[in-house]
This record gives C-alpha cells, structure tokens and sequence, in this order.
C-alpha cells in the first residue's frame, strides 16, 4: 500500500511558536521518502518551503493523498472539517504532549509515520455530527461537530426548558442550562465535564448529557448512533439559547426554531501506528493507574 | 410577644392568577384578629382594601411588624429583598405547593398564622450573601444574594478560567462553565443541580461548586459562612462573564474586574409554625421515601 | 400469527397477595380465547387450575409457545432466567405498578393481550451477560444476568484494586469499593445508582462503572456490546471479593481468580403492545416532566 | 513557648523499608537540640535507641509533649487514636510524599520543626467522631473515627434501608449500599469517592454520603458538627450491616440495633509550620491547576 501515499499534505496549529522543530524535521523526513509535500500557510512559516509547494488547506485537502496535522487535538478537528467530503486520512502527531487523537509523539516520529506509510497502520473511523438550525421549517444554518454540538441558554438568569426528540419519539422536556450531544470523540471532552460516560469510539452511539437539569434524575443517555435527535424549545420559554458545534458559535436560536442533529454520512478516516492503544490513551490522558 | 405584631404587611406573587381566594381569606382574618393590614399595590389587585393600606413595598416594609409573603419561594426571596436592611419577619404562605421556604399552607392557614402571631412560632435566620464587582479597585455594583451568586461564560465557545481566593487565600484556577457560590438556602436550589450537596440551613457556611470544571476532581467545596470568596479572571483569558445573583443579572464581568462575596452583616428572619421541621420539607420537595 | 400462540404459560410473582385478581382474570380470557393454559405452582396457588395445567417452570419452559409473566421487573427477569436458551416470547403483566420491563396494566389487559396474540407485537430482544469465574484457568463456575453483573469489596475494611481487560486489552487498574458491568437493560437498575447513563435497550453496549473509585477521573466507560470483560485482582491486594448476578450471589473470588463477562449466546425475546414506547416509561419511572 | 516541649516521642509507620533515614536524621536532630526522646519499638528498629527510650504507644503517649509522627496519613492517624484523651500535639513527617495530614517533608524537615519547637506554628485541631452501637437500647460496642464512620450491606445480594436521625429528627429512609458519615478530614478520604463535597477543616459540619442510593435524589447533607446522627434499619429489612471506622471493622450490626454517631468531646491538635496551607495541599493531593 506504499504507492496510495504520494503526496503529504502538512496542516499545522496556528499560531504555535513550539512548531518549528517538528515541522522541519517532518519536511526532511517525507523528502527523503520521495514524497510530494504540501503545506498550508501556516506550516510554510515554520518551514523552508517552496512557494509552489504552499497553499491554502481547501485546495490542500484536494491534492493531498494523506494529511498530516501538527499540534493538538484542536489542529487535528479543524484540519478534519476541511476534510469532510474526501476519504483522506489523517495522521496526528503531537508536540510533546499526547492528545486524545493526536498520537504520534516528535520523538519516534519517524519510525511511526514510516511504518504508516509502509502499509502498517491501524485505521479508524470517527463519526461527525451534523446539527441543522430550521426557522419555520426552514433550514437556515448547518454545521459539523466532531465533538458535541451543545445547546446553552444565552444570558439568561434562569434555566431554559428544552424538548428532545428522539427519531421523532419525545424523549422529555427538561429545565436547565442545557444539553450536550456527542460522539464518541467527543465524550472524553466537555460532555465527561457535563457528567456524560466515556465511550469506546467504536461505538455506534450518541450521548445527550442535560447540563445542570433542576430535576435530578435528568440522567445522560446513550443511543444509537444513527438516531436523528430534535430538539426544540417549550412553548412556554421565552429565552434564547446559543449553539456551539465544537468551538464554533452557530446563531442564536429562538422560540420556535429547532435544532436537528445527527450523524454526517461522511466520517473521517484516522491512521494510527500499530501499537496504537485507545485505553493507554485513556489512562494517560486522565491519571489512571498504569500498572496491568 | 402577641402585642409585638400590630400592623401585618402583605406581598404576593406578581401576575398570579390563583392568588385571589388565598390573600382575601388572609386578610379576612387579619382583620378579624384586630390588626393593622398594609398591602402592597399586587395583592391590592386581589383584595378589597381602602387605599390608605396600600403602599409600595418599601414603605410596607417600613410601616409593618411583620410580612406574610404569599405565593412560591421565589416570592418570599423577592419580598425578603426589601427586608434587608430592617429586622422584620416574614412568614411564607404558599399557592398549596410547599416550597422550601413557605411552608405555611392556605389550607391551615388561618391556624398556623394565629399561632405565630400568639408568639410560638419557630425563628430561624437565613444569611443573605453580598456580590461586589471591582473594576480598578474601584466598586461599580453590588447585589444581594438569597440562594447563590453564579459565574458562567457569556457567548464564549470554550471554557473560562477562574481564580479563587477564600479570606485572600488562594484555593485554585478552574476552568470551566463558571462557578455557583451558595448559601445553605441555596443549596437545594441551583448548586444541587450543578452537583453541590444539600447543607442544613443552620449551617454556617457557604458552597462553591464549579460548573462542568475540566478537571474531574474540581469537586464542591464546603467552606466557612464568614469567608470572603474572591474570583477573578486568569490574564490569559480573554472572555467576559455574567455575573446573576439569585435571577438578577449584574453587569458583564471583565478581565481584570474582580468579584468579592461575602455575607451581608444582616440576616432575613422567617418565622415557622412550631411544627416546621426542615427534614420533613426535603423529603416532600425532593420525592424521599418517607416512612420513618 | 396468530396460531403461533397455542399454549401459554403463566409465571407469577412468589409470596404475593395481591396477584389473585389478575391471575384468574387472565386465566379466564386466555380460556375464552380457546388457549391452552399451563401455570406454575406459585400461580396454581391463586387460580383454578386444573391439576395436569400445573408444571414446573422448566416443563412450562418446554411446553409453552408464549409465556406471560404477572408481577414486577423481578418476576419477569428470574422467569426469563428459565428461557435462557429457549426461543419462546415473554410478555410481562405488572400488579398496577409499571416497570421498566413489565409494560401490560392490568386494567388493559384483555386488550392489550388480545392484540399480540392477534400478532400487532411490538417484538424486542434483549442480551444476557454470562458471567464465568475462572480459578487456575478453570471454569469453576458460571451465572447469567440480564441487569447486570457487580463485584463488591467483601468484609474488607479498605478499597479492593480491580484490574480490568476489554477484549484482552488492559483498561485501567482501579482501587474502589468494586465494578458494575451493566446491559442497557440493567443501566436503569443498579448501574445508575453508581452513576451510570442510561442506555437505550436497542444499543449494543456494555457500560462498566466503577463503585466509589479512589481516582475520581475512573469514571463509567461505554463499550460494544460484543466485548469481553475480564476481571482480575491486583497482585497486591489480599482481599476476596463478592460476584453477583442480579441479585444471586455467586462463589467469593479470590486473589488469582479471573472473573470473564460477555453476552449469552441467545437473548430473551419480549413482546410488547404495539404503543409500547420505552421513553414513556424512562419518564414515568423516572418522574421526569412529561408535557411533550 | 520553646520550654513547652521537653520531651519528643516519635511514632513511625509500621513495616516500612524507606524509613530509616527520615527517622534516624530526626533523632539526631532532636537529640541536639537537647531534647528528651521516647520512640515505639516500630521506629526503634530503625533506629539506634537506648533501650529505656523505646516504649509502647500508650506509654509514650503519656509521657511526650509532642508527637512527631513519621509516615503518610494512616500512621498519622493511628498515632492520633493513642492520644485521643489527651491534649498532647501532633506533628506529621511524610516519608517523601504529601499527605493531606502529613505535611512536613524529610527535605526540609529541621527547620520546618526547629521553628515549631521554638514556638512559631499553626495549630489546629480536628475533631474525632464516636460511633456506638446499641443493641436493644444497650451500649455493646464503641469506637473513634477521624475520617468517616461507614455502613455497608454486607454479603446480601440487594439493597439495605436505612433509617437516619439528626438530633432525634428523622431525616429519610434510604435504600442503598450504605451511608458514610465524614469529618471536614474526612472528605478528602471515602466520602469523596462516594460523591461528597470537600470540607474545609475548621468547619464545624458533618457530611452524610449515600452509597449507591436507589432514589437519585439522596444527594450528600451536610449537617452541624454537633449534630447527633443515629441510624437504624427498616424493619422490613432482614439483612447484616458492617460498620466501620475509618479502617477497623467492628462487629456485624443486624436489624434492631441502633447506630449513634457524634463528636468526641476531645479534640485532636495538630502543629503545622507556619506557611502550612491547606489549599495547596489540596492543589497538590487533586492535581488541581497550581498557577494563581
């Protein structure tokens, strides 16, 4: 499978000081692959970099067999969201400090990206969320979320009530600062703050976690992946509320609107080296005890 | 102590449609006991009551012995707002649902209240926090606080990072949705359902309990009533925050700006019925089983 | 369909008083229906039945086309205990008291029945975990759980340490009061006291959670359903440790002994009414808001 | 005040490996500064003592004026128990890692206790909680607990129901796993694993943590320290009960008896350096953020 990966495309975290190193010793390392690499504008600051070989990440994502991200698992989403509609891969390689998606360390950054390269990787796919705003039935906005998309009341004092429907059955309406749907990705982030499990991201399932819900047995719960989730405000609720996919700000939404959200058909492709270890992951990431 | 209350002052729930039967019977009563009734321009609405005894609620709060609230707990905290700079009781009738502060019912009402004003009657003091915003160290608002005082995030996609001092102490840097600080009256309110625990309203304490903290183990932390919490801003964030207290909302809080909570010298005084038992309330409001 | 039904089998609750009307009602409508009748001996008690009608549960098992439980979740579960690996579909008939499980009311009994044996079911399977505890790579003994399956600290004053494996990948070593391994059956019975989701029953899912973990980030993890948990104690741990399965104890484990968790084979197979509606019940079982 | 302490006895950790150095350099420090040295035949082993210095724990207890306890929290603990009706303070060495107790280190171990033996400390004094057993209303079994007294079921496959009274009031019947009843010391230790709030020290409060409650409304209460707890089971309950105190299990508790918990009348009186500071020790102890 060698051949598949003729031209890298390089993606790296903006505005990043402790990149340089990385990056350059990256470049280096695919040149003496043989390979083509591209870089997008940020990457071509920390590089030495042909100008024809620089370009913006839309046109990047289009010419590139593979992309690389540098940075955190930040980088990694965004460069992702530029990749929704492909079925290019995505290799993670952190700056020192291992994320949840972002797996291969500078330090054997050679050896792990090579051994992808030869064929020997462990693949994986990730969902997306996609979350649709419709205004009398309407569709006026739409976003993709790798982590959650999240409802919150908008400066508010009290709480919001919120309507979710599950494929169309009412699930319940409940009071408080909001809900947090997500994916697999994203339930070691804000939805594991909100009170929400973690899942193992093979897992074909959703997570709705109610954020601060006045009735305690407001509980989060897990469905299954392919369920479209609707969600609206009660009749009797004159708040607005905001909604956020990942860290983008959608636009404010207002009685009567409402919220749909389920899975993209897309999903984006994740290669990992073959060692790779979700659960070693997991127990880095959050202090557990390391011995077997 | 039957002579200490003269002159009764009623306030009741603004814009309530079931309020009626309820204030007139009170009043009927009243009457029928000798005393002086002011009421206040909402419940003149729902009685038949000469105008010289009715007055705005500061004025009532001036002339009266003694405030019969009528409606939910959230009426009884308004009227308490006007209270606080007096040392007036105030007893709470509810609309037939108790709450956790108006625990006399209008269905014995007429007893409950002859005998409290025949002086048995169980006192209790519920602390009142004060909320101060500094801008330069220069104080630009401050507000009273019955149940808690919340920091959230305004409109900002990610988390806030918050500093904490108790008594100048530093206790530690969150990052999070924001931070409830809460009275024991307040503990069965908003801060349990951000996770805090249920405290006795003879408590002298207060509770922080971060919302949805990155950290797991930013847990609730329980802390002497007469501590001074003061919260400010990390200097590497750069979001505002909204500062409620109870359901008012203060100005936007900004980098720099520091906030300081502590207890208002002054102390709301409830008056109960001889059989108030605090216990018996948190069962009934919280669905515990109740056979002893 | 509805041949398919020729005999059913009627198991009720053990030790009931309140069982006799509903029994005998339903034993007169299934007779008019022109159905074969077997009950067990618990039922016999509460019906007149003739004597060659009364069998055991295993003969019941054996001989019935469709076997109808009358009590709570209980009596369902340890009925369906007995058709581990039969194919044969249980309906569930409750005392008045809705269940999670047992959805027939007998005030709408004769309907609602009628209407499945007519073949208007809404059918759904539900999986068995099976629990096998190993000593010195032996199987020494083994127990189903449709719930869920928990093992406990045992007499021991002190936290016992776990280490866990999904599908012989090492998750984490835990120091808590024990682990629960929950179906989506069981996520709304023991599992969610110890903090953990709900989990829709058509989900594929295992979820662990840790009972009063020591490292507050051990929080419950949703795996795939397919998955093995195995289970061993720490090298450095001395204490036994009690299995359960629902509610039957098994053998006490001991240091060396690995405990190995997956899905039966075969699932129980229930029959509902065609207006089953699972989040129905959640709201009601749950008392959450119920105003769609 | 430095006349005060003439006479030093030190308790070490039992069966430790890494404790020689620390106790050896203490009691060359000790001897220097020309005070009288009592050791437990555990640190004497450790250390080249006379023999008339080694004597056990209640006798060195009466004859010190201070205590240095050498190990982590536990050995701190343990040492406590000897001196409970005494007034003798303590001083925790940790052997190299923080204790929430034990805050003075090896490093810097002569001065931090060179400026406590000449006066300059911080005391402060921890209350000890006293758990009696009645059976048929007569005292049979009492112990002392610094962190938590505990209520577990013990081997029986369901849940226990509880019965809890404050100062003779009835607070709930709850079915669970058990009830911790936590000091402010406490609530770094179990009761937060179970879901309780941390306390600060010099609050006078109790915090009672359901384990596993059936009713996910039985949240932790936090109570006056001088409240008197007293717990029974539910007549309809048939099952054992453990009750532990800290880590000492006392004897099997079974439906009738009465289980009475409260403050000791004596304190225990801890000496800390002066810049002693428990939020960082919480901080450090929770991997909290560190930066103010």
């Amino acid at each position: 499978m060698k051949q598949a990966f003729k031209t890298i495309g390089l993606i790296s975290k903006p505005k990043a000081n402790d990149i340089r190193q990385t990056t350059r010793a990256l470049c280096q390392f695919l040149a003496e692959q043989g390979l083509n690499i591209l870089v997008d504008p940020e990457t071509a600051k920390h590089t030495e970099t042909l100008s024809d070989q620089i370009c913006d990440i839309e046109t990047l994502a289009k010419r590139s067999d593979l992309i690389i991200s540098v940075g955190g698992d930040g980088t990694l989403l965004s460069a992702a969201r530029s990749l929704v509609n492909t079925d290019i891969p995505l290799i993670g390689v952190n700056l020192g400090t291992l994320g949840f998606l972002v797996d291969v360390s500078p330090d054997d950054m050679n050896n792990k990206i090579k051994e992808i390269l030869d064929g020997h990787f462990h693949a994986e796919e990730r969902v997306i969320l996609n979350a649709q705003i419709f205004r009398q039935d309407e569709l006026i906005f739409q976003q993709s979320a790798f982590n959650e998309v999240a409802i919150h009341r908008l400066q508010s004092p009290g709480l919001i009530e919120i309507e979710t429907f599950v494929d169309k059955k009412f699930l319940n309406t409940q009071r408080s600062d909001g809900l947090i749907i997500a994916t697999p990705t994203g339930s070691t982030a804000y939805a594991l703050s909100g009170g929400g499990p973690l899942m193992h991201p093979s897992l074909n399932a959703l997570v709705l976690v109610p954020i601060n819900p006045h009735t305690l047995s407001n509980r989060p719960i897990v469905v299954d992946g392919n369920s479209t989730i609707d969600i609206s405000f009660s009749q009797r609720d004159k708040h607005e509320a905001q909604l956020t996919c990942d860290n983008v700000i959608l636009p404010t939404i207002r009685e009567g609107d409402r919220v749909s959200i389920k899975q993209h058909d897309k999903k984006i492709r994740l290669l990992h080296p073959k060692d790779h270890d979700f659960f070693e992951i997991l127990r880095a990431k959050l202090n557990w005890s390391t011995s077997p």
